[in-house]
């Protein structure tokens, strides 16, 4: 029977404790939330949620075709202006989301021929976008520019090197200048995803490549999302105006994707003009971040040193991960819960995110859930 | 230096009159509209606007997380009930886009050392689905089901055949019933992309798989968008619910994208209630198709017949495609234009949209416009 082997592998699914299930949240659900990317707070901020229904009453609700037929409006022109400038670079592409804006900037700059030099602890839409390009992938150590230089050493035409600039599961950040020196010395690309840094890293946000000096560098490309500190949907690449020229010709998840809704779009602008005016969002995020991660410490938690706002701790085994989460919630706490095949080491984790707006009180109260609850 | 050969290619494209320029739109843009995949007219309906913002407002600007974490609202669960039940089928999984959804039903459904058998139109979404999965993809010629029962027969194991049930480019449908057949014959599974079926063929829009009497079999997925005649942004994948749980655990386009925003789940699910309160809109975009049509091909252009809402029109060089398409917008009409590489066969053309809710004045202006440029 077609699709039969499903079965099988539901069934050893089941047998390794890794089973799935969706969890539709209500609007007014009780739950601390230390689960969600939304680290400034500002997915469910009346100006964010307004520039959405405006957006939507002014555009419509769709973007009603394709970025190069009728899916670019001024709405989405603007925004692409706007991030680019607070990020610093010279031009920006939104996209329907990271994931797709991580499979264009990877395919299209990296040509047949050419080389990929991607950490190992890359999000998988990075993965993916090596998996799809015409070019040769060679993953090197996690966070290691020696590494990334000798795979470069040995490669004669056109590379790029992919990174991360902070990773999702253990919240630590890449060297990045170290990575720019080791590509420059090479005539490498550096192509970064900056999803967890946006908002975050960097003078009032403006993301880890600017925190490192090398934003608007004609070598560097960073795509990031807009669904995570700016509460929205979508995604973007920001680089040297002639690269996002390359990408409108050329990215197929642009070319072949409809526009991002004009709602995102206005959400995401409002929260970027939200954070340029309220640029103490950013930092904020950060000191939650190592607050939870001191008091845990205390408490005897395994958590890593965080250089963003993601709080990993790690757990005994994916079942023991399960409960432990599920236990949380039951007392009043959202945690994420990572297993393989989300993490790249097949251990298990909580995961915690700072938000900007979580209160002394509410952080004493995650880490004492916490740790009553730990397996 | 890094990037250098993109301004090779960048020659290369402005040599062979294949640049492509975004051109972003007012929102009071006065052109009368052949171009978007606004099929129904809902994108700007005030149900779907009010749709959209009355979602943010409820649940925010952004899902907040990947599906499985905290980017699972009940409303998203509710547009997922509504969508399989209007379709016809079991359950169904939205995504952030089609090629999202795409990306998933391809990879999850074709493990290694699987077949997937791939008609030679399909769009790009299923093409980088087939690239990506770890099976092994064999073009077939385009909408015969002949070559897929023979590229099934030379295989052993766990298969799928791949189709568009409307293709993009042409406006033709694929032979569902028999392709089905195939599939049935060789307990193969059949992956469809209704995006440009649903809200126009079959009963009250129901889709093309709904109209081949297809809908809801064990062996049949299909994926649909809801930026085409939903007005909105995103996409799903319809199917048994077993396979729907299995996308769940195993489609990484799934596991690590952000899960839809709200507003684009409440513009799509208001415009599905729309269709449904008015059924005759799906059967009017096809009446206009064939009206344009007949009118084109009176005035004795090059037009396909269409099999759903797509008209298109050949032209005779990419260079004179554009420049047709110019002198309709000069004229007050848009429409799309389509050239290499975003057409399999290298022939450009001018692509016409039937919306449901245009007059017979309005096409009658469309008809004449066209004409009078031709080149």
């Amino acid at each position: 029977m077609a699709f039969g082997w499903i079965d099988e592998q539901a069934d050893l699914r089941r047998r390794a404790g890794l089973v799935r299930t969706l969890r539709p949240r209500a609007a007014d659900a009780p739950l601390l939330d230390l689960a969600s990317n939304d680290y400034l707070g500002l997915a469910r901020h009346p100006e964010v949620t307004e520039g959405a229904a405006r957006a939507a009453r002014t555009w419509g609700g769709g973007a009603t075709g394709s970025r190069l037929v009728t899916g670019t409006t001024e709405l989405h022109a603007e925004l692409e202006r706007e991030l680019a400038g607070f990020c610093g670079f010279e031009a920006a592409l939104v996209f329907s989301s990271g994931y797709a804006a991580n499979l264009a900037a990877v395919t299209a700059l990296a040509p047949h021929g050419s080389l990929i030099v991607s950490d190992a602890g890359n999000h998988a839409s990075l993965i993916d976008g090596c998996r799809l390009a015409r070019a040769t992938t060679r993953v090197t150590a996690h966070a290691d520019p020696d590494a990334v230089r000798k795979a470069l050493d040995a490669h004669d035409g056109p590379a790029v090197a992919v990174s991360d600039t902070v990773f999702s599961v253990d919240g630590d950040a890449a060297p990045l200048a170290a990575l720019a020196e080791a590509c420059r010395e090479h005539g490498a690309g550096l192509v970064l995803d900056d999803a967890h840094g946006l908002g975050v890293l960097g003078d009032g946000g403006r993301g880890g490549p600017h925190a490192a000096g090398i934003a608007g560098a004609d070598d560097v490309v960073v795509t990031v999302t807009l669904s995570k500190s700016l509460g929205s949907q979508g995604g973007a690449v920001l680089g040297p105006a002639r690269v996002i020229e390359h990408l409108v010709n050329a990215a197929r998840t642009f070319i072949f994707d409809t526009g991002l809704a004009p709602a995102a779009a206005g959400a995401a602008l409002a929260a970027l003009r939200l954070l340029r005016r309220e640029p103490g969002r950013a930092a904020r995020a950060g000191e939650v971040a190592r607050e939870l991660h001191t008091r845990l410490t205390a408490a005897g938690l395994g958590a890593v040193r965080p250089d963003a706002a993601v709080v990993s701790v790690r757990a005994p085994s994916p079942e023991q991960a399960v409960r432990w989460a599920a236990d949380c919630r039951a007392a009043g706490l959202s945690v994420g819960c990572f297993r393989p095949p989300s993490v790249p080491d097949g251990i298990s984790r909580l995961r915690l995110t700072a938000r900007a707006d979580l209160s002394g009180a509410e952080i004493e109260r995650a880490v004492r859930v916490i740790g009553e609850t730990r397996p």
